[in-house]
């Protein structure tokens, strides 16, 4: 716990100037600290250095990306391509299973429903945003925001072309940027390896270290049936890194919270943490058992687990750094801190001094609706009900004017809803059975069952018996039956029998006001706070602190670095080769895939396979490039040790680590165990 | 969180005097505060009163009961006898699911393995076992106080006899109590409703109410095969009890923890509640989903489900109140208010002052060791492991003097676990598979594939595979196998090839070695400490507190009172016979069994059907006599409400209820429903 007591008495010395926090940051390109790292490593990005990454990263559904030849060949993880993979995949036929390798430029097939975006121009939109808003609050700010969003991003051009601009809120909106990006639809799957490999050690060795995963898929980008020229594109290490040298990840982290204040941590710690630790497990059991039961069952829900587990495990690291008294006390004296600084001025106070108040109750309100916004609001987790939900919402909605219609049915994000509607993937009825069943359980233990919701959504059914009706009497697993009830608009809806269609249609008011009312009484109220205490923080800090990560591209500096674990043992940067043999037992999650068994005497097992650095990097940085100050590969970033959980709510350089696939693993398993010969020549001409 | 800013206030004012605590208390029936309850009711039972309750009280496993004739009937709940109806079903004739009725007494059947004690005396041994352990701490403390335990519990004459005496830890040490208890073996089943009204409402409606269950079952218990005689039996009363209306209940609550200070509290709230609700609800996830794929899975795992279910409840309860900071403030000032108040006495700060400093230092071990002592100490939770683990100890165990052995290997122990191993009570293969390959998973994940105990408890097979061979090479579940094992002894063991058998040889010396580390490092110091705050809160609060509840012998006193529920809407304290058909929508868990239908228009729908009261409970006063004044039954308790889980660290005199199935309602269902004349006629003749 040490680690979290130093931060304390930085935290106290940040008030009166700017701290000197480690390889701490996920920062945007256009304030990287280039200065502050050359003073550090002797070495500093340029602006040159900073576009030519920029443009050589990308970003893919929940991951990272980046381009690695001038022919638009994307390198990412296995774990980032594997919904491609299932979604390719039939009975009989598991690319998940047995990976993937397109032999000539021929064999690519497209990822259904995938695209990728690339991050071209930034720029400050602040002024605007705040001109817009200035005095408003509640349900007319929100409204005012989202008026000037759609605005700023309709400036770009229009929807349908390959521009797409984001307005992306920093620092809890203390900054607002626009962010402008090139868009492919068309991304093809050219390489990936077996699950086994991919994924060996599965979720006991997943967010830990040593570590021996061959965590790679190679994507291309396509444009009018073409593979896109990337002349921004990385080039490969000749050697690697070796330990203590300087290292870039550049990729998109999802999130962070590092900027809440300690009533929404609290609602984070004791509401949203322990419910949701308690659901994920129970449906990670009952999916376990469910695999159990047959090799189709497997395969269908493999992808499935898989994620909830990866979520599970942050949600069980995400409590377990909140429940470290000693750092929530650090957060609670930075906030303290904060505070009484504020306190001291008659500006600030005035302008700021109420923000933590309104907080702290808008988190009591939080906790208040939280069942009614996650069940109401939120309905269940169902690829079919999802597109009901969305058919019955698109017919409705499309036909109003832009700004007044629910968040996602703008135009922009209709083209997208409308092209994944038509996704061939296929949905499988047992899995959906078995999620629709378990929320309607829960939905009736939460909110007890004499709740009307829970009358009105099981009436005289059990869970089972109501998931199993309402998948029997759908259609919506049928692309054709989608597309045709998106073409018949609201009186298709009308008329349709399909039990998804008429669930949705029945729930679709109370959704709606359970939304708004939580709009209302949290979403305005927190928001506008959150804006106030990010300005006092400007006012009192300045703004050399990194802002929360938000899905925007990111860069973090480091280097590779060992770490002491749980009980203080040294836990080296580096695995080789010849370990990942040590490892396997033959027995799942252990069992490697015969291509590796194969090519051991092959291989050269002193190999370095995976290596650990102190980037600060969290989910979402998945397939991020790690590389050189000469931007070139040394490995590919796929995973991070325990410690970085943590790293949701605050950086601690002694242990949260990045954990990385080495560069010399990736070329020598393409080479020796894959006789990627089409691949290692484009990479590495 | 009003309920308990109330109490920051008392607690800070019970430093200097007695605090009037509302309903609160588990009273041992020799310091009953019969004053202070004639003083708030105008009644105050009297010694001839408590001796008889006392008398007609008896202890089931996990469960209380109470005589109700004079030939040896024992009242209690279902859910405290489905373990015999479970025992005594097999494939085709499950009693769980149709219930039990002996027409005539040669119908009633004994339970495999359930005995009952019934408390006949009391003495204080305090400076008994404060003289043999005067100066001692770590393993010595241990041994000497177990010791002495032991030349006590013996003083009460030979082990083989009826009477066993037990000495009881209360206030965490700070006194010594000898109970003398009668013990009965045969306790044979006479009369239980089917699963589906008994647990009407199942999981969803548990530790809720309004509330609509027939948890009721009878017993009777027998002495060389004959009904014993119970002269001192509860009556039963004529009208049941009125809202407002005193009401006692006699019973065994299991455990509190409000003596916990609060370093050991922040380790049941950091690091016990996080571990175990996590992995509770994902082994419940696994057994719900295995039910669904059979009757027979269904019917073997029923009972464990159950259980499992009611403790995840528990374990929830327990989070939501210790996440409270308000409740957990109530706990921090408390403290802080005991430790000021010894602090400012010299002779108190020389003989305590350093007892919570010691308790953390114990904690931060305890956190350190719990995956040690859970999996390498503890084992798998199996029945099959069980029976290994306990034959491969009494075949060393048995051969050392008494109080060398291993804690509950005593003679007395031994008698009741020799009863145990013969038991004909079924174990099934499957589950059995389940649990163990479970255990195996959460192993590997919680220690980590390089731990050297788990390498050696899994080798190169996966949990499942471990799992499935352990079982299918182990003939334990036959009592036979059992019974020849123990007789063989050492030698019998050293020669069996039984799978279990050779897994408890193989990991014995790793377990007693974590076993021993944990009682030197944790529980030796944390019982010392414990003691020392004991006395220190005897010091200066008095002893007019009653002690955290043990499983010992208790009564609370209370009124019948509905209550605020999460929203602050009221709740009334009696349902109705009307209320059990209204929520009863024909599909599990609101199935009304057949007989319950039929019966509805010869039933009187307005009869109560369940109540809440304020008595002071929490698990093991399942199956207590809820009485009046008079000592006569209205209600059977069975259950809390929701705000009752917190009642183990602290009881919410606002909110926390007993819930009890309503007397009239035990005599329509057995008179309407069942037709129970033999009944009937025994308990109101």
């Amino acid at each position: 716990m040490s680690r979290y007591i130093a931060i304390v008495f930085l935290a106290a010395f940040a008030v009166a100037s700017t701290p000197a926090r480690a390889d701490e940051g996920m920062w945007t390109f256009d304030h990287f600290p280039a200065a502050k790292v050359r003073a550090a490593y002797g070495f500093g990005p340029s602006q040159a250095w900073l576009d030519h990454v920029r443009l050589a990263s990308a970003r893919l559904p929940g991951c990272s990306s980046s381009f690695v030849s001038p022919q638009g060949l994307l390198m990412t993880n296995h774990h980032c391509a594997v919904g491609c993979l299932a979604a390719l995949s039939r009975q009989g036929q598991d690319y998940v299973k047995t990976g993937f390798y397109a032999k000539t430029a021929a064999d690519e097939v497209r990822c259904p429903g995938v695209r990728l975006i690339q991050l071209i121009g930034i720029s400050d939109v602040t002024s605007a945003v705040a001109a817009a808003t200035a005095g408003k609050s509640g349900r007319a700010l929100l409204d005012a925001r989202r008026a000037k969003t759609l605005a700023l991003q309709a400036s770009c051009g229009p929807r349908s072309g390959p521009i797409e601009c984001n307005v992306v809120s920093l620092y809890h909106g203390g900054v607002y940027d626009l962010y402008r990006y090139q868009r492919y639809e068309d991304v093809r799957i050219v390489f990936a390896p077996e699950f086994n490999v991919a994924q060996f050690g599965g979720d006991p060795d997943n967010f830990n270290f040593p570590r021996y995963d061959f965590d790679l898929t190679f994507l291309r980008v396509y444009a009018d049936d073409k593979p896109i020229a990337t002349p921004q594109y990385l080039h490969w290490s000749k050697n690697g890194a070796t330990v203590g040298q300087l290292v870039f990840v550049s990729g998109h982290p999802g999130g962070t919270r590092r900027e809440l204040t300690v009533s929404q941590l609290g609602y984070v710690r004791d509401v949203e943490l322990p419910r949701r630790i308690a659901s994920t497990a129970e449906y990670r059991g009952i999916l376990e058992r469910y695999q159990t039961e047959g090799a189709e069952q497997l395969r269908q829900t493999n992808e499935t687990l898989f994620f909830l587990e990866n979520t599970f495990k942050e949600l069980l690291g995400e409590q377990q750094a909140l429940m470290d008294p000693a750092f929530f006390g650090t957060k609670v004296a930075q906030e303290n801190a904060l505070r009484a600084a504020v306190a001291k001025n008659p500006r600030l106070t005035a302008a700021y001094g109420s923000a933590w108040d309104a907080l702290a109750k808008a988190e009591t309100r939080k906790a208040q609706l939280a069942y009614n916004e996650q069940y109401v609001a939120g309905g269940p987790n169902s690829r079919l009900f999802g597109f009901a939900r969305t058919l019955v919402r698109i017919s409705i909605e499309r036909a109003k004017p832009e700004a007044d219609r629910l968040p996602g049915f703008d135009d922009a994000a209709l083209a997208l809803t409308t092209r994944r509607l038509s996704s061939p993937a296929p949905t499988y009825a047992g899995p959906e059975e078995l999620s629709l069943a378990y929320w309607a359980k829960r939905l009736r233990e939460d909110l007890g069952p004499d709740h009307p919701y829970v009358k009105k959504v099981l009436g005289n059914a059990s869970p089972a018996q109501w998931a199993h009706a309402l998948v029997a009497g759908t259609q919506l697993g049928d692309p054709a039956a989608r597309t045709a009830l998106l073409k018949g608009g609201q009186a298709a809806i009308d008329a349709s029998t399909d039990t998804m269609i008429r669930f949705a249609v029945a729930i679709d008011a109370d959704a709606r006001a359970a939304q708004r009312r939580y709009e209302d009484e949290v979403t305005a109220p927190e928001s506008k706070a959150s804006e106030l205490v990010a300005k006092a923080r400007f006012a009192v800090l300045g703004t050399s602190i990194d802002p929360d990560a938000t899905f925007s591209l990111r860069l973090s500096y480091g280097t590779v670095k060992g770490f002491p674990d749980a009980n203080g043992t040294f836990v080296a940067p580096f695995t080789t080769i010849a370990g990942l043999y040590d490892r396997a037992t033959g027995a799942e999650p252990y069992a490697l895939p015969q291509s590796w068994l194969d090519a051991k005497s092959a291989l050269t097992l002193t190999t370095p396979m995976n290596l650990a650095t102190d980037n600060d990097i969290i989910g979402g940085n998945s397939g991020s490039p790690m590389i050189d100050k000469d931007a070139n590969v040394v490995g590919l970033v796929f995973d991070g040790n325990i410690f970085s959980l943590g790293g949701d709510f605050g950086f601690d350089p002694q242990r949260n680590r990045t954990v990385a696939v080495d560069s010399r693993a990736l070329l020598a398993g393409l080479r020796t165990v894959y006789h990627a010969d089409r691949l290692l020549q484009e990479i590495t001409p």
